[in-house]
């Protein structure tokens, strides 16, 4: 089996639609490097590899309804489990910083807390699974950009009205508002639990505020300062 | 969750490269039905439902070592978690008898006994996600056809030699000889830990004789006798 000596750091983003994981990351990425000469790696999941890239067209494309709902975590997890040995441990060890779009907590809320209840995988399942995938790592940090559904999903509405048709991956913007809210709820609930790897990062506010709170996170948790190189 | 109330027989086959499994449930299949009036379905693994043979397409193409073994585990376990839950499950329910191309035993086989020591999944790994898929549901009846490695990947060569180039899935057929008999050791190991499930039919024999020896073994475990209609 594929082990990790982990070197640089893994920070994941969490959180629904709309909350702007994706220009953020960017952002972040630009000032590790620039700022503090970090080599850095932006991946996403599910996908971020070139096997779970194909595991997540499986997933996105096609009736939202393809997939029962432990299948779903099995493909959530092979894509997961190839992601993390062909790039983000092989990364870690080289001591790159990689820079997540969702990672494990994504398939707990959307699997396990969101859906119906007798649709629902349960979390003891889900950890178990990720138990078997990655035993005791995870996360050096979780970001959740937590923002009211309302807000979000206007957002994110906006987002895909810019997007081509094959581009659009719009499973769970159809949602009704309740669903959004469950969500919302589930993320606050893995960072209450975890405060010691999760930060609630109020994602109404303007990108630029949410980019400065989400930086001094990562420089007190990492202690960088300076222009210092971790690597 | 979805649940099963079984009315019809779920039949599996088993056994390495070049068993003459295909040929055989074809034939089990035409003499469950004319003679003995049953429903029934010819399905496989991986794949047998619309979703899973597009799991299943991930998994023969490309590179032998695209996978880790763990994932393979897992792209595994969605395509027969769909199997059971579009295909399997529902037939079952209708009373309908599937006899299925491989199934969980081979998965235990291929990803759990047979690879090397550094590269296996554990069979209590295999077991557990079993658990998750079907819970305590399991084929009625398995059957093991045994045959020595080296008569099995004569026959299984002459066979991908007909093929054309698209149609080739030769993942195993180019392993070392070894490996097939570790393989065909496992499959005895199976047999012999569930031998109220399981039979071993001595796959050397004429097809013919093979399948007087089946077709016996299940009018017997079934109670089939003249034309009666068990569905």
């Amino acid at each position: 089996m594929i082990k990790t000596q982990q070197k640089g750091a893994f920070i994941t983003f969490e959180g629904g639609e709309g909350a702007g994981k994706s220009s953020l990351i960017k952002e972040i990425q630009n000032q590790l490097t620039s700022l503090y000469k970090l080599s850095t790696h932006v991946t996403r999941e599910p996908g971020g590899s070139q096997g779970a890239e194909t595991i997540r067209e499986l997933l996105v494309q096609g009736d939202k309804e393809k997939w029962d709902r432990l299948t779903e975590v099995f493909l959530l997890s092979a894509a997961r489990r190839d992601h993390l040995a062909k790039c983000i441990w092989p990364k870690l060890n080289q001591g790159t910083w990689v820079l997540c779009d969702r990672f494990f907590d994504s398939t707990c809320v959307y699997q396990g807390y969101a859906p119906e209840e007798d649709d629902k995988v349960s979390l003891s399942t889900i950890h178990n699974i990720g138990n078997m995938i990655f035993g005791n790592f995870k996360p050096n940090l979780t970001f959740i950009l937590d923002v009211d559904p309302e807000i979000g999903l206007m957002r994110s509405q906006k987002k895909l009205s810019t997007q081509k048709q094959g581009q659009k991956e719009d499973r769970f913007e159809t949602m009704p508002l309740h669903y959004h809210q469950k969500v919302r709820a589930a993320f606050l609930d893995i960072a209450h639990k975890e405060p010691e790897r999760c930060r609630v990062i109020d994602a109404s506010q303007a990108p630029e505020e949410i980019f400065i709170e989400t930086m001094q996170h990562i420089t007190n948790f990492f202690s960088l300062s300076e222009k210092q190189n971790m690597s």
